[in-house]
């Protein structure tokens, strides 16, 4: 038995190991990553260069390095594909299931793809990979993989058993098998279980379930995570448009997704656009972060020019200014409280999704609650330190309609997003915070303009 | 077959059913929900009030009241298990995996939750669920279940099947049967795939397979979830400290885990507090928004005392005023920036850690990029709109050092949260924000006075 953390990977084993590898030392290197797990040696290879990393592989046996293929990821997948040669690759991908062969030809231009499938000698598996290929990315097609088992609902246990002999090299991991009829309609599974438990001469007919959850090719991938969260299941089948059972989707790949959605919405929600990760270069990281940083600082520009209009007002009382912070640091906070709740209540719709009406009135009227509890408080302190009637008012009352106004922004903004199909969670992000900020300072000298001139 | 969405609510299905409910109509209740899956009916029954929910339960098969009330989350459970009895309680967990009846007794008191387990007649089922109570919700043992199949290393594959007989009613999925020698130490497992393909006099010796990765009773919650997703596992067995088998996670729950955690980071960056759903009342929802809100508020309230130290300068050059919020902006954006790419690597550890010096080093090579480029462009912009060198020295300088500065309080932040045993997540939150902008506006106009004294 293996406990759970069996290869500490220490820096000392990764200078141990790069010294093997600069002297090519197979002998050490195969010793040292025989009973390793495929998904610890991925992790291994992303401290080496591509063309080391390509030693290794050709050190192992093909099926385990068909499984660092398929765990590997970015930047060292596309270094390695580089690395290898049509048909080389095509032996690895030949190894693999088709969802996960499909990803690797996913990021490959069109002329490798098709050189790669052309090496593919396996006519069925090439075939499965050209059927995938041609479903968006995006939708239960696209996740899916051709692999599963099926059983003919005349036939009986043995015979379904025989199949599973035949398929057994081929399909991974098996949960149930799908019953369909001569025109491959899929009707029903029965669970492994049940095939364990049944009479071998009992027919798949008697003892399959017809109570089954599948979803179409076309179906999308947020509805399939939300299926299989839901109902909990391991696997789910996918059917054509016309009800014909054509692939299968696996939990694993389902937590992947689940993973990396969650990943992209904070990456929006924090202004990190591109895949960066804190080991990429400085300039990679730089790049990535200064589209954000650049719109918020073209909003506080912009910002700058509107409140030169007000000029006169500064002067007169440079006390309106010590108040700036307060209110566009407020705006934010209620802009991104507001939209946060709209962005998850987007994420895991309710049955019964309320109109749009009754959900401004409920903004509408948490906004007056938290507005007026601010504004008082923010009365009394001025009030108490600064003893300015006139700035205290000016100051609560410009805080009080920033919140109503940021709750509105921050509810209507991911709503409308959706509708546009851009993620809601960009509404969260610096985008928003800018236009709060704007929009905060525009209420603030507003009201200052008018109470100081009554 | 059932396709994905067979139970469509409308309002009109949702007003007929709330009739069905106001007249006690049993029968049409019964009907309406005959082939429903219990998912879905978890879901109609958040539109009604637990004593309408006590009467759909009482209505259904035990066993699907003990499915939905698995299901069911938060308030309605709560209200739920109030509506409920100790004995009617204690029939529906009866039913569960202990898991599951684990997580319904942990959110009762102490007394309610002894008198349930009193009240349960399958003694091995009390003792499981005692024996699960012990655990932190934390850690692998608060996640496993008892329920799970073993054979021991001696039996052949007749004897095995008959267990899976005699445990079939209590287990619900079998993915491997666990191989275990004379004293329950775990060895290794069996694949149902090749149980199934396995002659019935093999003996289980000859055929498990004795690589599984297994975790300790004791392993942080994280670690299996990381664990499962690498190596693309269904169910993990968990053994205790002296490697006896205890119990199995299955991959349903590491899910709901993982959304959990998305869920609950989104909370600590938006500052949205305590579990809120859009759905719940007014005064709930600005409950739960004001303690952050009051956070910036008396953030705001102490820059604006500070700013009061440099009245003078305010008073003299008014443009000062302008840049306030390009400058508390930038600080805010750059530090949630910095703070999300440590979340992240916090969130994905790498085998090999960089140490605090080399993430420092790198953070600070990309701040002088980013500040550098931010700086000029800001230089410029004021020159070619206003005109004044100081006041553009003056902007530039301090935004230069103001982004060094939140970038450098953005990735200690985590770090420091992170060591003391915090969610590092709160780092990208309202608290950092406010910090980062009093950190600039004493940046700002310290230069400013400086600058202007020269």
């Amino acid at each position: 038995m293996e406990p759970l953390i069996s290869f500490e990977l220490s820096i000392e084993f990764k200078e141990r190991f790069q010294q093997a590898l600069d002297e090519r030392d197979g002998g050490f290197i195969t010793t040292c990553l025989e009973s390793v797990n495929p998904a610890d040696i991925s992790a291994l290879l992303y401290e080496f260069d591509s063309e080391e990393c390509k030693y290794v592989l050709n050190l192992l046996p093909k099926e385990i390095g068909a499984r660092i293929l398929e765990d590997l990821e970015g930047n060292i997948r596309e270094g390695f594909i580089q690395a290898f040669g049509a048909a080389e690759l095509a032996s690895f991908i030949e190894l693999m299931d088709s969802d996960d062969g499909t990803d690797i030809l996913y990021e490959m231009s069109v002329r490798d793809r098709n050189e790669v499938i052309r090496k593919i000698e396996d006519e069925e598996k090439a075939a499965n990979l050209m059927e995938l290929l041609e479903y968006d990315e995006d939708v239960a097609g696209g996740l899916m993989a051709k692999e599963l088992i099926k059983a003919n609902l005349n036939w009986n246990i043995l015979q379904t058993i025989e199949e599973i002999r035949k398929q057994a090299e081929n399909v991974g991991k098996i949960y149930s098998v799908y019953v369909v009829d001569d025109q491959e309609n899929l009707l029903g599974k029965v669970a492994v279980k049940n095939l364990i438990l049944a009479k071998s001469n009992a027919k798949v007919a008697d003892i399959f379930d017809e109570k089954l959850i599948s979803v179409d090719t076309s179906t999308s991938k947020d509805e399939v995570v939300d299926a299989m969260q839901k109902y909990d299941l391991e696997a789910i089948p996918v059917v054509n448009a016309r009800g014909k059972l054509v692939g299968r989707i696996t939990i694993d790949d389902i937590v992947d997704v689940i993973r990396e959605t969650a990943e992209e919405e904070r990456q929006l929600m924090t202004g990190v656009s591109a895949d960066v990760e804190e080991d990429d270069s400085v300039w990679k990281i730089s790049r990535s972060r200064l589209p954000w940083l650049i719109i918020g600082m073209a909003g506080g520009l912009a910002g700058a020019q509107f409140m030169g209009f007000f000029k006169e007002e500064i002067i007169i009382v440079p006390a309106l200014a010590f108040f700036i912070p307060l209110i566009t640091a407020s705006g934010g906070n209620v802009g991104i409280q507001s939209s946060a709740i709209v962005v998850q209540s987007l994420a895991n719709p309710n049955v019964f999704a309320s109109s749009i009406v009754k959900r401004l009135l409920k903004v509408f009227f948490v906004a007056i609650v938290n507005g007026a509890i601010l504004s008082l408080m923010v009365f009394g302190s001025v009030i108490l330190f600064m003893k300015e009637e006139p700035l205290a008012a000016t100051v609560a009352i410009a805080l009080f309609s920033v919140v109503l106004l940021a709750s509105f922004m921050g509810t209507i903004t991911p709503l409308l997003l959706n509708r546009l199909g851009v993620n809601p969670a960009l509404a969260s992000g610096p985008f928003i915070t800018t236009t709060n900020d704007l929009l905060g300072l525009a209420v603030y000298f507003s009201t200052a303009h008018l109470l100081y001139n009554l």
